[in-house]
């Protein structure tokens, strides 16, 4: 049985039982009033699980998150955008755990029983003078919402916020499942840098949870790139807190497997978006890569053309280049064969075997001038597929990373550094 | 001892007893004048060793001169730009050794004593009605030059011809080596994607020429990156005649020792001269990875910032931004403690043991804005170092790569494809 899903509307706040709150603090500038601080809470106990950067310069928050998660279940969520908390040695981890504490004596939680996340600059320390007034006032405000108010919050250089909800059907019972992401540049696999929290009102043993929630991040948020950066804050946080009523879902049952594929379009739906809404961005490219001798084959193929710098300028340019894509093919260390490769652009050949097709070349140049296309790349040499979800890169991204010197001036200013 | 090098005037035709021509045949617009096929000779029998793409899409003329050095010695070399004749098929290999037979003929040499290299868009035929009947007047041509008419027919996006050549004392005899390099984007490790001539007038044997060959390309050419992209059509060869009447140098003796110094000097010059000169490049940057585990380490730590687009894009708008250094360094596989990490710009400190370091700010941003700038970072954690010489990314390169679409549109009206 197909899994059925329904769209519903907001992100984090639309499953039973979570509420949400955000403040502004001025991390990044004191003087702006954008929310940069957020809450999540689930109203009563709930299982969680988490996937985090494999970056081995961890930032502080995720250090003690993974802690949190180590030592037993996260029922609330704090999180900063402006300021990443990276970088930032012992003051960072003392930081950190001052968030948490402060959350949990508003709550009544034990502080390890809130996670803490952060986005932003690297190596300057997290205002704190400015962030910790207002965590009460943060915690008064929670209430059940839709979670807009922490998708807006979390946001950094993207261009808006983004979330999903969706309901669906397990053994009779409406389960829903809310998310947001925040990322837009320093997107590569494993894992894509961003923060993304989902909540669910689905009742799951932990051990199912973690499962479904590691797999779905391998088939969402570790197949997009956009940059090929990797961050030091990526973290994912699944909170199921059983409000839906349903029985309990255990590991390797019917409704377990309907869960994951509940979850997995929740991060799917987001980790494009997280691509739609890249740094400068003008194409989402879908790269399908199909027929290689194995998985990992077919991943290496898949990585090397969405990141080649020079595939993804030619896209910029709305040129459909098969003769770059190719050569990136070529050096992915994949065991490939050049007189066997087919490319496509929507469905139409580039390149067969090798070499120039016959299609018209003005038809691929109508697809490669379109905001949304698919390259497929067929190398013909076995079973195995693996896809990813790329952009272009635009002159515009440079110029937008061209310089955070003006940051650092101010954490100057701040006396923070 | 130290072996010292004298800068002597040109390139390839530097060394004795080497002939070069270079004509202009319009093989990527008819209509051009620029000189686009070159000829070096060997007046006497010589030894040749070579290094080629690791790109498992490889050129036709790459797999043919391959095959010409397995079975012996190459005395002659043609080169084009703009063509690779790279992804066409059997079509390609056959014009490849048309051009290798009509040198040969001209020259009453063996088709396998040539070694031929082609380089420009990849996936169009050769216009060979335009190459061939150029191939006699290339040949009636050449005479004992410098070698800027090689250096120069060879170039595509470089915005320079670029060639060096030294003298150098072995034993009491004086020995030239000289060389030119083509290749401005589509730069990587392993390696970088160019065509590189090399010639010698030394006298030595084949086997040591291969050792000296293969080790000098991993201490130059594959340390450079531009833009991460690797080429079908790279190529190396280095042609030593022994005209210079010094005894034979053997594998493992002290001559063979300065003659690889000589040989790698060379090719360093070179291979600085590509980045320098690298599509749209502002910046040239020396990344010292030094304290490492083991060279491994050092290497994975010195590719990922080198070719972070992340870290380039800093480097473009003059932004000493440790924190992307350091999340490069972090997510390059390496093992590596954050909190054992030192960076420096040009020996000021901007991160000690993973934090910011008190330098002032300006200090380093003078440093960042610099055309030249050397980033070392010390990981503090064993003896291995590496090194590698990387540039900025540019807005303007990604302008500059949008689109080929022109010279596809050419070759369509030329009954090409």
């Amino acid at each position: 049985m197909e899994p059925h899903f329904t769209k519903i509307k907001g992100g984090v706040g639309a499953p039973l039982g979570f509420l949400t709150s955000a403040v502004s603090c001025g991390i990044k500038n004191p003087d702006a009033t954008r929310l940069d601080l957020a809450l999540i809470l689930s109203e009563s106990p709930c299982v969680s699980a988490g996937t985090f950067t494999t970056n081995r310069v961890k930032a502080a928050p995720v250090k003690l998150t993974q802690a949190h998660l180590r030592r037993g279940e996260i029922r609330a969520i704090i999180a900063n955008s402006g300021n990443a908390n990276a970088c930032t040695g012992v003051v960072g981890i003392r930081d950190a755990k001052a968030m948490c504490q402060k959350v949990a004596k508003e709550l009544s939680l034990n502080a390890s029983e809130v996670g803490v996340c952060s986005t932003g600059v690297i190596g300057l320390p997290m205002p704190m003078s400015r962030i910790e007034p207002k965590i009460p006032a943060l915690a008064q405000a929670l209430a059940p919402k839709q979670g807009h108010d922490v998708a807006a919050a979390i946001i950094t250089s993207d261009t808006h916020p983004k979330e999903v909800a969706i309901s669906l059907d397990i053994d009779g019972h409406k389960v829903r499942i809310g998310g947001c992401v925040k990322g837009a540049g320093m997107i590569s696999p494993s894992m894509a840098t961003m923060l993304c929290f989902i909540t669910t009102d689905a009742h799951i043993t932990s051990d199912c949870l973690r499962k479904a929630t590691l797999e779905s991040v391998e088939n969402s948020f570790n197949r997009i790139t956009i940059d090929g950066d990797m961050s030091t804050n990526d973290t994912v946080l699944v909170l199921a807190n059983g409000r839906s009523g349903m029985p309990l879902i255990r590991r390797n049952s019917q409704a377990c497997k309907m869960f994951r594929a509940g979850l997995q379009y929740v991060m799917l739906e987001l980790a494009k978006a997280v691509v739609r809404d890249g740094e400068r961005v003008t194409k989402f490219v879908t790269v399908e890569v199909k027929g290689a001798r194995t998985y990992l084959d077919a991943k290496k193929v898949a990585e090397a053309v969405s990141k080649s710098a020079l595939v993804k300028s030619s896209w910029n340019g709305g040129d459909p280049n098969w003769g770059r894509i190719i050569h990136a093919v070529g050096y992915s260390r994949a065991r490939i064969r050049e007189e066997l490769v087919d490319i496509f652009l929507n469905g139409k050949a580039a390149c067969l075997g090798g070499l120039q097709a016959t299609t018209p070349m003005d038809d691929l140049r109508t697809i490669a001038a379109k905001p949304e296309f698919t390259v497929e790349i067929h190398l013909n040499q076995g079973e195995a597929n693996y896809t990813m979800y790329t952009s272009d890169l635009s002159p515009e991204y440079i110029d937008f990373n061209r310089s955070e010197y003006a940051y650092w001036k101010q954490a100057r200013k701040d006396g923070l550094i």
